[in-house]
């Protein structure tokens, strides 16, 4: 093994709304149910621009290393740790540790534990190259995983497969996803076709609609062409009824009042993205009638994550990414607030 | 077997907003796959001032004799039916029939049916004397029923034993009930009891406080003099933490807005209400990070029917009700304009 | 539409055990609730060698045309009849009719209603060129549909699926088929794929195990060569903790008691297969200590039909099968008892 | 608090068969994730007599000591542990420990995971003084709570409720509890109750028929009396269907196959008791008809364990018990062996 260093590179901000630095801070030691992880590659999510403008009620710690989608190599384990070892390839996923003994955590919703601790919002996360992790909860990786390559599926696939889950949807039931052809939307589709599905993948534009073509979406709508997005949807379903689930990636209030609309009687809008302030508004009467189900749905738990990286790893799941260095941080998070981003950025954090 | 006549009493209005007439028409002759009911006693439910009102977005048959809460005794059956006989105890709700094919009907859906008819809406009701029902829908009752007491049961009480299942709520856990002192309400803390829940009571004033606390509820709580709706709701669950699931009877949007702030992460609030013209809102962010399910509920199913009817044959459910004749039809609807209704109206034919 | 003929070539028995007849019989007229059915294909199942062996404690009709995997055209119709048409494609099931309104029927569970009418068991089947069936229970078939191919499906398939379904098991998972280069086998080896399940394929020989490969199945295990079945299984689960469900398609107690002992914790084993006279028996405290259900799975609802039948319209199911003409019946029984046939065989009613 | 002595009363014994020795034995220290309590009352189980007889195909720690539904105070905790104190009143139950990251201790399912250390089994339990146990699983007691009266609830009522649960009735269902006047029957009865259901209790003798009544049991079937229990226990459901679901407490071959012919079609029967070498058997045919469920449950995870005590801390469950001294073990397996024992026995460990 590589003897760890005292210093290294991370990208640190002191406030809301940075500036974030590109610069040399000290490597932390592992707790004794914690492990010390050599980050190789780190994603670049939404929810680190949110966190570094300070965007949801939730606080955070400052300065803050952000980053939460970090694939790496372990290179020091506390005393308690048994089952996690030395050169072992791990994530470190939104969820740095649980408490693991709360009503939450028994029960397998450990996302929901009110003393979790987040990667890159309450503890530092992935933007560095060293990063602390809770044993119990880092992501294993089989030895030969590409750790560029799963850097997304850590945080991205993870969720919109856990959405995808907790939407009920069965094989052969038709899917929505909205905003299938970005970063998130283009794991989706992969996974709903992985699980049996078939899939309406409504975005825009020709280059997004020949991807979510390509990664397995039947049918794609372009809400900025159609003329009437709920007829269109309907439609696209062999008996007119609409789909039995719909996947918001991109919620605002238009889309959402779509879905509620065009969605089959018992079908299940699942709320995934989360942009600042937002609402989600429905109709009483017709939600009552149609007997529809509206749901949140956050981070995977710990045993959604193993499956999320199974597909991965059985080659169904290719996340659209592109390398840059740690250092460039900035100008993703550029790109990104224009909303130029297809697919999803990686961080190699030795550039 | 009393022979039918040919013309009998019936309240029935020829437009939105009435009048509603109190006089003779013809009474109808079942077809082949329907039941002649002679209705005894009929509950008055909220959708029967909606109807007459016109205030939701489906159309209704005009003139129309409304109603769809009607106990009652077989006298004519269709040359089909096998399974009701003359002199049978049956019930009529709001579900008068339905195709029996589709997949709604065909995963016990049947309420979701594009071709169901509705009682007192699509087809005429049980403000009359003789009502028609198909055979395959209506609610079978013992022998020794108490036909005046069984009636607001029939819509009343199987659409809020629905309305908890569909929460999925377990013995033991809590439910809150918003409006729990009204005519839905009075009967779900019953239901809610008898399904081993622990019940919150929401509403207002010391009668129904008392009323509440009777029929089952563990806590009262009253709107209009909680100085913190949300705090007190929490801290009525022993662990802080709020509770499983809520149930919406009146909704508007101040108790469904704060039924999102103090449901338990991963509770289910389900609608049942249908004010005109309402929206459900909730914040997208505390939905996904607590995992909020909303879902509408509508009325039951043909077998949940039968199990709300189990537990009021087995004395578990004593619905507050008082009797007068079908003839006063009008000032009920006036007293419910007035919202001065506790308990369920029920009106004897015969008068 | 062409004429009906008041007479038709059909297998007929009087007796367990036969002889059967290939010989002309009427051509029944169709009950209101009925249609009449030209049969251009029928499927053979093990099944039908069990009805006229009278191997099962359950009373049927006699003299009896038997069959239960039939699709042809409609030909007539019942007065009440109005949602299948003249000319329309159908399938006829092993399930001919039921109640409608019991509490099975209610629930979605018509295959465990009291009063079902069962195709080629105690109602005439598809052994014939004009069958009668409920209306309500037809499979409905596209336009296009290949009438030969779609027969297996109509039982076979229809059941696997069905069986599948039960088990719960999720996309991702293992499921162990045994019996799987069989008729029903081959079916099931698709569904799984097409569910998005990992299968084991156990059964003996190479060109079975060629099939079950080309299938979709990821192993394949020769139970007469397998020294050691039970760690074989387990060793194809990638964490060695053995596959979630097993679906026994040829149930004797050896298979029965390997499956208890190589199955996952909490794993589910499948019972579809109905061989005379045989028990399941299993472990008690390995059964406990590893929480592991054993069901019996019957045919499928009429939902279970309709998706079936979408999957195989989507190409995703091509049940192999050799097509001989109705007359030759008894030489298929022949070939079934010695267990020779692979795939399935489908009779063509016009030869 | 009270100094820890550095020895202790406890039973122990040394190979299968005992003899077991009441003797002083030297107080444990706790490791940094484990607690050490005083253990105030224990109650005796079958369990313990399985461990002490090595009837089971599961390797035991040798020497031991049994024991292992202990309710206590906490006199000592590890280094690490946050959420247990000093002075709380906890339970040690059957599942001492577990890894809490495996497959399975993700899933809520810790009493599957293959590492889990079982109190009185594989380290020693509750038939001391003062016994070591892990604090993530601890039973968290209310300050109140009285610690003879909840010992049989840390095993027995724990492992009941759990056994209800699996089995997926619902309020309103019939469950029959087969044992019913046993130590775990009779606090079956109570949870049923509890859960809304309706009891159909099964046992012997007139003294047990008066206490299954009281317990909440609506009917009492005396299987030695019986003449045709089949038909006894369907005729008691009201449309003669059988009950929803089976408890199965003492199994062996007669009540288990006498259940799957009673039980409705759909019902699902729970196996609990471990008899040794016993085997469950099924007949195939009228399995797969009936669609039957046949299913194992262990004991209770650490949420299943929470609510049960909760059940009990409202005083929903009164267990029947008889104290007597920790050095009268012996005499209590003597009684335990004939049979002898209605209720629990319960041990104070000062005497």
């Amino acid at each position: 093994m590589a003897s760890v260093p005292t210093e290294q590179w991370a990208q640190i901000f002191e406030k809301s709304g940075g500036p974030i630095e590109y610069k040399k801070i000290p490597v932390q030691k592992p707790g004794p149910d914690e492990v010390l992880v050599n980050v190789k590659y780190t994603g670049v999510c939404h929810t680190d621009l949110h966190a570094l403008n300070g965007d949801w009620p939730l606080d955070r710690k400052l300065p803050l290393v952000g980053g939460h989608e970090g694939a790496g190599i372990v290179v020091a384990v506390g005393e308690l740790v048994n089952d996690v070892k030395l050169d072992d390839r791990v994530g470190i996923k939104w969820l740095n540790g649980s408490c693991l003994h709360c009503e939450f955590c028994q029960t397998a919703d450990e996302p929901l534990c009110a003393d979790a601790q987040l990667s890159g919002y309450t503890v530092d996360g992935t933007f560095q190259q060293y990063a602390i992790a809770k044993a119990a909860h880092v992501a294993r990786l089989p030895k030969d995983t590409d750790l560029a390559a799963v850097a997304p599926v850590l945080c991205a696939g993870i969720t919109v497969y856990k959405g995808i889950k907790e939407s009920g949807i069965k094989p052969g039931q038709w899917v929505v996803i909205i905003g299938a052809g970005g970063g998130l939307g283009s794991l989706a589709c992969q996974y709903a076709k992985a699980m049996g599905l078939r899939t309406i993948a409504i975005d825009s534009g020709e280059e997004k609609k020949k991807m979510c073509n390509e990664l397995g979406a039947e049918t794609f709508i372009d809400f900025a062409t159609s003329k009437d997005l709920v007829a269109d949807v309907q439609k696209a379903t062999p008996d007119g009824r609409g789909p039995h689930a719909v996947i918001l990636l991109a919620v605002n209030e238009k889309p959402f009042q779509q879905a509620a609309e065009y969605i089959r009687p018992r079908g299940t809008i699942i709320l995934i993205g989360l942009p600042a302030g937002a609402f989600v508004k429905a109709p009483v009467f017709s939600s009552v009638v149609r007997m529809i189900r509206i749901q949140g749905s956050y981070v995977g738990n710990r045993q959604d994550g193993a499956e999320a990286i199974e597909f991965f790893s059985r080659g169904l799941i290719k996340a659209p990414y592109k390398v840059v260095g740690l250092s460039e941080l900035q100008s993703v998070f550029d790109k990104m607030k224009k909303g130029e981003i297809a697919g999803r950025y990686v961080l190699d954090t030795s550039k």
